[in-house]
């Protein structure tokens, strides 16, 4: 069925359209990240922002012109403002001096928005779109244009939303979007509209934009391809403004392994979709869906009694694909039989090798981990913890120090007035390095601060190398329990000059939980500058 | 477009199939409360539960049937057993004793299943649907048939599948539902093999029952109705096994609002879905999903300044459905985007009605939350802390208590050894109630708990309300800054037994940063008691 279907080329917006979800606020350092992540999975289009609108996303155009991406970078913006020359418009000023392969404008194909938002006429709307491409098109490689709207303007006045679409295909763009911007169009009547439009838009690939108002985001966007749209526009989990974005790692997988549709992601690749998931879901601190299709935790989690039974004897009895092809796994919720080969895949991850399913050690390993699991503590975003506590288990790491305690102490003196607070915090710490034993204080900013002063001392002298590793992001989540006594996540992530890796520790006590995450990632460090020595 | 359409039988499958999902667990008295929601919401069917395989199921039947339903409880089994009369199957027995006015039995339909399933040939699990139907039919008023995995069914061998439905219609069902089980179906898929049963088995209303593995089981179910199949299945929420069934509260506004189809729910019991859908998540305690379509707390929330100022205008523009109707309600977002016009409809939410954009206090309002903003307060997420905010600014807030200190000391004391640690923290905290100065301690298992502990020592004799205040989430990240010195943001959200808030602090000392959310939360619940009490 595959071969003689054209590939569909993914478009990524988590960076610009998924920032418009509520509580999603990226750094500049996320969203490069975040663009290097998508590029390792072989999307093709990564629109990493609105440059000139927010200083952010100009600072990370700046930024990333000198990474290497295997795909292209897009710069999203708007067309020029009503009255003013292409060339004077500040905003598409902004999306070349972005500097990227692929440009994206959006402009209005209903004639609401049009005569409401604009407060303009028809005909000035399509001068708008065609000006714009135009300009743009002279000096940019890719000019795509993103039809806003398009769906509900079809509907209002398809002669008009037509027109739009003709304006920007003679303006000279590559590739023209359609929107369902609002989210509210169905299944068949998108269909339907998409069908008409390549019949009355033809010589120029079409590419779809959908949101999930109605649930249907991933469905219409499945529509639109068997109805021959080429390129896919989504977020990573679906964030997005309102109800969110056409889900990628739910479109991907099904285009993949259902439709037969090739797109830049090898097979090998698309089984990092599931971490690449969850991934997403760290840096923006919220907690993963379980019920995500194809890569949630639940994805494949069997319980009732006659369907655990049937899926042992053949897996196909109760899941629609191998959870393997996207990175994810079956379990049973209520047997730990499927474990130990995972394990052993996983630890073949760090390097670790050899490790046989009846080692006992083994054992011991999967049950401290399912324990731990259970106190809430997750590997998922600290692969780091995860290897030192395999490799303790498989009695393969050293002992660099050993702490015994901290105090902390913090204080706030104030007179009412916030000019007047004095914050800070003073912490002692107690380790052994060898036979010596330190007890050492620091100050800091704050608390995490303070301890990390008092550790660096009380340890430098032995390990210098441990004054380069940083903070680099720090998160805390709820577990469980009640109110103020509940039990809290600490995931830290760390880096020095040549790697990045994370850590996690889980407390009643946040700061306690702190210090676990910190002491680990100390000694993360030290083990892999000594295994760097050596080889 | 409605009127000539039939009606659509809403058949729900929250207290069955729901409960299969990971984490939930009812209790019967839940089982109850839920099936009296589900019958003042107007569902015709509420599938209660499977008698006799599991004994909280048969005791929720045995206590609903002194209840009034308007619509009508169904309980839920399997075919008779091989090799065993129906009339000597525990398991029918089991159906007949719960007295409902509807039995649903489901059977195979997929000759994967007979076979390794039910180890039995194609013929003799024909005969079990037939039996059991006819056996069920002459002791109940309606039996309703689901054929389960029938679309996997179908693409494996048609004539099977159909010949399955075909033995439940002779033994006398009254409807046939087709169940995508697993979830894999596609919809261009689902809605030609249903076209297709549709012709090859007339003269008996057809269901549809969807699982969402492919996230796809509204638009499949959408697509079924629009086939002619005349009852539907799913859950509140979408909850159920793996990826969750299809979910009602986004299946049945699109039925109703877009496609024009009625249900036994009046327009004006729809605008209860969104506090069904709600209170749901609080059986089930899950944080309730804001993305949800038509009932999230973020299904109408707009953030883009672009967005905002045309939604002010004609809410059509970006809302596919008016919020009203589900009882949802338009939440503007103020963000790094936010402008004037922005802030007072935000205003208009809180109920702070009257200020012109020419104020200078709004002006002034404005500028210190993007100063705020700048440093990395979010008040997304952060509405109480907002409003007060606002209600400061604006000169309408009273002075409750003055803070002026604190100091905190955290401290572990281990002999290196995990069992041996001993870990607390002790806080004080000065703070001014009139012309009244204290100064009290509390200890706690974190500093959070026992700064907690200690501002509701000092505040309770003269506000003893705050006592039943409760911290329900709390989530900290890091804004800009270098490592461990970098500033970081904490948002908490509470509870009382009337409403829930969230606050926000921001620092570079994260307990700081906490106390002053704390600090926040207090002045909040003490303003809307107040106000409380007046109106």
């Amino acid at each position: 069925m595959g071969d003689s279907l054209p590939r569909i080329v993914l478009y990524d917006t988590t960076l610009r359209d998924g920032s418009q979800g509520e509580g999603i606020q990226f750094s500049v350092e996320d969203k490069l990240r975040l663009a290097q992540r998508l590029d390792e999975l072989g999307v093709d289009v990564i629109e990493g922002g609105w440059p000139g609108a927010n200083s952010r996303d100009s600072l990370f155009f700046d930024r990333a012109r000198h990474l290497r991406f295997k795909g292209r970078l897009a710069a999203f913006g708007a067309t020029r403002r009503p009255g003013i020359r292409p060339e004077d418009d500040a905003g598409l000023r902004g999306l070349l001096q972005a500097e990227t392969g692929v440009i994206t404008v959006f402009g209005k194909s209903w004639l609401l928005h049009v005569r409401e938002s604009l407060g303009i006429q028809a005909r000035e709307n399509l001068d708008l779109v065609y000006d714009t491409i135009d300009f743009l098109k002279k000096r940019v490689g890719t000019v795509i244009f993103d039809a806003e709207h398009f769906f509900d303007g079809y509907k209002d006045d398809p002669d008009f939303a037509i027109q739009v679409l003709r304006a920007a295909q003679s303006g000279g763009a590559d590739a023209l979007t359609l929107c369902d911007t609002n989210g509210g169009t169905l299944v068949f009547e998108l269909e339907e509209i998409v069908q008409k439009t390549i019949t009355l838009v033809p010589h120029i690939p079409l590419g779809i934009h959908c949101h999930n108002d109605s649930g249907l985001a991933v469905a219409n966007t499945l529509a639109a391809v068997r109805a021959g749209v080429l390129q896919v526009q989504g977020t990573i989990n679906g964030i997005g403004e309102r109800c969110g974005n056409a889900n990628l790692t739910t479109v991907i997988p099904n285009l993949m392994l259902k439709m037969g549709r090739e797109t830049g992601i090898s097979r090998e690749r698309l089984q990092s979709l599931t971490r690449l998931s969850r991934w997403m879901d760290e840096l923006v601190n919220r907690s993963p869906r379980k019920d995500q299709p194809f890569v949630g935790r639940a994805a494949f989690a069997h319980k009732g009694g006659i369907h655990v039974s049937a899926v042992v004897k053949n897996s196909r009895t109760y899941e629609h694909v191998d959870p393997e092809l996207v990175g994810n796994q079956r379990r049973i919720l209520i047997s730990d039989q499927a474990g130990r080969s995972n394990l052993i895949a996983r630890l073949a991850e760090f390097g670790i090798h050899g490790v046989v399913a009846d080692d006992p050690k083994l054992k011991e390993l999967l049950g401290e981990i399912k324990d731990l699991e259970n106190q809430g503590y997750q590997f998922e975003g600290a692969d780091a913890s995860f290897e030192l506590r395999a490799r303790r288990a498989l009695m393969q790491m050293p002992v660099y120090f050993e702490t015994e305690g901290f105090r902390v102490i913090d204080e706030r003196r104030s007179r009412g007035n916030d000019d007047d607070k004095v914050m800070g915090a003073e912490a002692t710490v107690k380790v052994t390095v060898g036979k010596t034993a330190l007890h050492l204080v620091g100050e800091g900013a704050g608390p995490v601060d303070a301890l990390h002063t008092a550790l660096l001392k009380a340890l430098e002298w032995a390990y210098p190398g441990i004054r380069n590793m940083q903070l680099l992001d720090y998160k805390v989540r709820i577990l469980q329990g009640e109110g103020t006594k509940a039990k809290v996540r600490v995931l830290i992530e760390w880096q020095d000059e040549v790697r990045q890796w994370s850590t996690v520790g889980v407390s009643d006590h946040i700061i306690a939980a702190s210090y676990d995450a910190m002491v680990e990632a100390v000694n993360y460090k030290l083990f892999k500058d000594q295994v760097d020595q050596v080889s």
